[in-house]
């Protein structure tokens, strides 16, 4: 039995709720494979782009591995106007300009902000110096009218584009201030780890989270892997 | 057959290296817990306190548990000076001048600072900001002539205590630029996880380790648990 919410639906049998969902930066190899995870478990997902056709492709993409997905493709604007939750899945490099311009569609809605603001050098990653702490503040201060959580930097591009059911050696660490906005993305986990999200704070740990991730390319690059995190202590591990 | 190497008693059948031990911040939860496991796996450890009779009394809760343990109390300095590792088991607050106290006794050594520079408000525990980026850069900075990685910042103290043999759900993230410095910490994480540290990059990247903890406290604390990190697609995870 389906039962509409709003926008959102319902299948009750599995007690899982169905979003409409907009990737911001869906053609990147971070967004199409969110986008393809979250379409392969019942969501309806419109990539964003910059150029519609591009999105357009990277939705024939994800149809041709999952021919039953409710995937298109979209410019950014129209992505974010069409869904309840707007995953920011954009390069930190104009970020804030971006997010300004999308602030009248973006109003009111739940914001997942994935943006891993690194920077590269002969060491090596690192993590920058973010005005406003991380992203996911910044994006939170930009759009005061949206609820912003911080979630899903870590997982690997690639292995998001790959075959494994779930990547359940995984956790994706949630944070922010609004306990629904965040119980969103911890139930979108599930489309990428098999299981919940980790609550992991308040959104000022997206300043942690973030940054993470030069720790995890750096592991990865050394080990020759795909390294990614996992919680100890919360979910059975 | 046991081969002397300096003060560092190899022993070849394990290969595994003994190592002279001092534990400054030795009578602190995270301080004890880690002497703890280390001297239950062989190594010679000498707690240092800024009161050497309070030091005295951990290395005698540590015997009490491990008989045959190789542990003694001293102060900080006299700890320092009589080992060839040093670990930083000390709180973030004076870490700064305690390690320029001690620089004389810390020159040529190899130190593995375990400092989480964490500030606590209404809203739980954050990452503070630290002048040099990070509590072991700046002991890097402090004592040139020594060679600093960090390590052990996310084991929880109880956990460190406990009676498990291995805390084998969980990996030691090991940051340094000196690549013998490193494995002496990867070597050391065997002590408390059964399984050698994981390699993640420059010492820099201590910035994002070090406030990381902020994330695990909050972990526990929504989930009434003790988490700890785990890396996976390095170590069979």
């Amino acid at each position: 039995m389906i039962q509409e919410r709003g926008s959102r639906i319902k299948t009750e049998e599995q007690d899982v709720t169905s979003y409409r969902i907009a990737v911001v930066g869906g053609t990147g190899p971070q967004g199409k494979g969110l986008g393809y995870r979250f379409a392969r478990h019942g969501h309806a997902v419109v990539l964003g782009s910059r150029a519609a056709d591009r999105a357009a492709v990277a939705a024939d993409e994800i149809r041709e591995r999952v021919p039953d997905a409710d995937v298109t493709g979209a410019g950014n604007a129209d992505a974010a106007a069409a869904a309840d939750v707007v995953v920011l899945a954009v390069p930190y490099d104009g970020h804030d300009e971006l997010v300004d311009d999308l602030a009248p569609v973006l109003e009111g809605k739940t914001i997942i902000s994935c943006v891993n603001p690194l920077g590269f050098d002969k060491q090596g990653p690192y993590g920058l110096e973010v005005p406003g702490g991380s992203a996911a503040e910044a994006a939170a201060s930009i759009v005061a009218d949206a609820t912003v959580v911080g979630a899903f930097h870590h997982v690997s591009a690639v292995s998001l584009w790959g075959d494994a059911e779930y990547l359940d050696h995984e956790d994706v660490l949630v944070c922010g201030d609004d306990a629904d906005a965040k119980q969103v993305a911890i139930e979108l986990a599930r489309s990428v780890t098999g299981r919940d999200g980790v609550d992991a704070g308040r959104l000022r740990l997206a300043r942690q989270l973030e940054p993470l991730t030069a720790v995890l390319i750096s592991i990865n690059k050394r080990y020759k892997t795909r390294s990614g995190i996992a919680i100890s202590g919360v979910q059975g591990l």
